[in-house]
């Protein structure tokens, strides 16, 4: 097999992963529920995705129990969930306007408001409070997170003109993401870990999708079910720092802590990018190569970044590279960005391949760069995807990498040198996966 | 020891290590001279430092073998050299202007035009040509070779009037480098292995102090001494290609081969920024650090670089990073550009460094990139370091990264913050070293 084809293979089983429904599934693999009620809350871009995965997940589950005797139900359903069978109850899914695909069995569905929330967010969010309340200990809440949750699941404490104010204010203050967040958490009924709160004593599952570098539980949604590591003491310095105004009710509620301990809480994180770089370097493996993973944060410019992979690449790759003749895959993930110098067509996957072609030119080499969501910048392409005669095949069409790159044109360069990777839209969105392939002596 | 004084130690060893006199000293250990006569033949910027070692290393050895009694010489001279007594018989020095420092035993000493060669240049190669001529194969010629070479040794086969034309039908033509060079080595007398041809039967000890990325042999100082990998025929298809005017002698040159085989050549490359890399490597290994070498040949910009290693730095370094809280060295080697978009002070080295601090903030992590000749950019310093302290520290003297950057002014930024590497010029170039250190818990 070629490179190339050893790269689709990549491509294809890391974007399968990620995608809700493997993702959704993997997680639900590792639950071991209470013997009581299960109720369901999805919230975020990708709410009703998770949820109709999960809900089919668990019927599919009950079904191959119920009839064990079937093969056939067996064989439809081979990695059928542990511990007992359970059925969700009732359940609410929150996500964005025309994210809904349908009725999902007893589910009740809400569109709302992103990025800014509206009073379907608050209505939703509601419906959501009111589904977990009255639990026990033997009952079970799963909770299904996914990005743009920040927005779609809230429930202010306070008038929506004073939040209106507060955010203004906090916005001329200078104050910083850490800090704004830290003083808006204490007026919301579910932010900073009070959903989870308001589930006790009944055990929370969250299965989240992350789509935030780093996967930190505090940022993804605001952290509904993630103990809060901000004080009410930070929160009133920052008050009076910025010289915020604050209104009676406001000043009370400064006084009321967050959670700190959530010990009936249960978090997976999937389908994020460090999903994508494991489930690669997976599968980089078994098709012999030795592997690095260099980072699941990547940031930085997308041209330097492929100009960086292949200087990696020249020191590792050819005869007497630090390879030793070795097939060697080196796989980052992250979401770089680009610089926009000119007006043409591409994306920064598209643009970090086609930056590292000069570099790899001659060598049995290979760089690919794929967006998760199947869709880099403003194109049908996924990403973009070079190898050693790449800049051979430019130059033959007379096609110059600087000046395209000057112009943000990767798109139609790679067009013509059988270099963009088309999956379309994939249905997740957790960043991107970049690989560099070194083929053996 | 904190990571700053680690970060110190390898930075003093790598450069120590780098610097012609210890270089040329490394190689000398692995000659093993002929019973003949030894020929002394030094051309580039690095010459006379490199002439200058050679010689004290020679005369030391001599020494110290004929007062093998003496304990005194004896730990004077712990590395002499192997092989039977060498004394340098004559030989010739060609470097640029001013770069000269006095006499050096009975050595023909020349200062020439770089990067234009002139009518030095050519004396002197001719004087160097002398002194190869009529060695027998128990004779060794020891040529020490740094960048600029190609200017400073050169003698052309053909009037100064076509040579000039040449070279302006090449510039004007589109030929590429590698076009450019196929040409020209065809009209040298010493270019494309032809010196090396020239001190046939004697032997030819090489010593290289690279300054070029990837220590292309065929490419520093043109390769006098390196077996030339383009063809006669080559050269004629590119006259041929681009209409180049030629004289009857220069068809008649172009019709002589240059050697495909030079079996009296030893060369050891020394100083390069591979070795830079290697110093650095056993340096923070010794001190307990695992270690990973990334790449010889970095060439990306350099904010972008230092961007991509902070976010190495996120997904090894910390409590939960991939190096499982081992202390590690990552270690690279090359050159970054600066992209100018103020005009703030500064040079590349400080820019990664700087660029750098953001991501490592708050983590027990240090990211230095100094530049082996000792002067970054238009600076008195050779480059810059940060550690997880460095972003506050910032902040708090109201300095933001972002806007420095954008004024290409991190020598100000860094002077704050204890952020500069002095060390003063070094008398090599050899390249950068750039280093992220990650603490262990």
């Amino acid at each position: 097999m070629s490179l190339r084809e050893h790269a689709n293979i990549i491509i294809r089983e890391a974007l399968l992963q990620a995608l809700p429904d493997s993702a959704v599934k993997s997680a639900l693999s590792k639950a071991d529920f209470g013997p009581g009620k299960l109720v369901l809350v999805a919230a975020g871009k990708a709410a009703w995705q998770m949820a109709s995965a999960a809900y089919a997940a668990l019927e599919e589950a009950g079904a191959s129990s119920g009839k064990s005797d079937s093969a056939d139900a067996a064989l439809e359903a081979p990695d059928s969930l542990n511990g007992p069978v359970h059925k969700i109850d009732h359940g609410v899914v929150v996500t964005k306007y025309d994210h809904s695909q349908g009725p999902i069995g007893n589910l009740q569905i809400f569109e709302a408001g992103h990025p800014v929330p509206d009073e379907n967010s608050f209505k939703a969010t509601q419906a959501a409070i009111d589904a977990v309340e009255g639990l026990t200990a033997e009952d079970t809440v799963l909770f299904l997170l996914s990005g743009g949750g920040s927005a779609l699941f809230e429930k202010p404490l306070i008038p929506g003109e004073d939040l209106t104010r507060l955010t203004q204010e906090l916005l001329a203050s200078g104050a910083d993401i850490v800090e704004m967040n830290t003083i808006r958490k204490r007026f919301s009924a579910v932010k900073g870990g009070r959903f989870a709160e308001l589930c006790a004593p009944a055990k929370v599952f969250v299965i989240v999708l992350s789509d935030i570098l780093g996967d930190p539980l505090d940022m993804i949604a605001s952290g509904p079910a993630y103990p809060d590591s901000t004080t009410a003491k930070d929160a009133r310095e920052i008050v009076n720092k910025y010289h915020l105004t604050m209104t009676d009710q406001m000043n009370a509620l400064l006084q009321v802590e967050t959670p700190k301990d959530l010990s009936n809480v249960e978090t997976h994180i999937t389908g994020s990018v460090r999903q994508l770089c494991r489930t690669a370097k997976e599968k980089a493996k078994e098709l012999g190569y030795e592997t690095l993973v260099l980072t699941d944060q990547l940031t930085c410019a997308a041209r330097d970044a492929g100009v960086f992979l292949s200087n990696i690449a020249r020191y590792y790759g050819g005869e007497n590279g630090a390879a030793n003749g070795k097939p060697m895959a080196i796989i980052l993930g992250g979401e770089t960005i680009v610089r926009l110098t000119g007006h043409g067509k591409g994306g920064r996957n598209q643009e970090l391949a086609l930056a590292a072609c000069e570099g790899i030119a001659g060598m049995n080499a290979c760089v690919f760069s794929v967006g998760s969501d199947g869709t880099d910048g403003p194109t049908d392409a996924a990403g973009g995807i070079v190898d050693g005669d790449t800049l051979a095949a430019l130059k033959a069409k007379g096609i110059s990498v600087s000046a395209v790159l000057q112009d943000n044109d990767a798109y139609n360069a790679l067009k013509e040198v059988d270099g963009l990777i088309m999956t379309g839209p994939t249905g997740t969105n957790v960043n991107d996966l970049t690989v560099l392939l070194l083929g053996g002596k």
